[in-house]
């Protein structure tokens, strides 16, 4: 399980310039995965890669470690840096949580920037 | 100057596996260059490295355009993300100030990251 959940991360990156890194992270979700991306839920992954890679010309994941909760999900810690289309840079840090089904494949992917929490405690 | 500069960045990243990058990396900086990160000044770039790969196992940087600016430097926002040698990631974002000389040899870096300034603010 964590295996897919590293395959993930690398996929992402490598789906930039590789069409055959891209297919092989779609088969890796089901086709309904809820996606949540700060709160929002998309169903999903295929639009929302789509759209990432409108408007970024890079990116770059590192994550410490998947660990298995309590819950059955699995949550790492990630740092990412990334560049716009615009050749503006970023880098975040977050969580994300996943659930896999029996099959191995993605049903759940919750994505939580730091950022958003930090701002939530200033509120 | 500003493709020695994008060299800096790319070979900074590579030389983290590949030792004729680390030369090439330490080749571009005279040997007394000023290094000053945070505001603390060191001399040449090889100790920095040394010790940056002694307590990163990954690094990407990522950068917006290298800026001739009135003064003679370079200057270019950059994004980094980093994987520490215990698994803990990072990501940071800052400006670098570049100098070099009339041989191309960069002779001062500055490295000022963006969490100091917002710091900062709030001392």
């Amino acid at each position: 399980m964590t295996t897919t959940l590293n395959n993930y991360f690398r996929l992402f990156d490598a789906s930039r310039t590789e069409k055959r890194a891209m297919d092989d992270l779609l088969s890796m979700f089901t086709p309904d995965a809820e996606i949540i991306l700060n709160g929002i839920t998309k169903r999903g992954i295929e639009g929302f890669m789509k759209a990432f890679y409108e408007y970024n010309s890079d990116v770059k994941h590192m994550w410490d470690k998947w660990e298995l909760q309590s819950d059955g999900s699995y949550r790492t810690n990630w740092a990412v840096c990334g560049q716009a289309v615009d050749g503006t840079v970023y880098a975040k840090k977050g969580i994300d949580i996943a659930r896999l089904n029996e099959e191995g494949k993605i049903v759940y992917l919750e994505n939580v920037q730091e950022d958003k929490n930090a701002f939530s405690k200033y509120k």
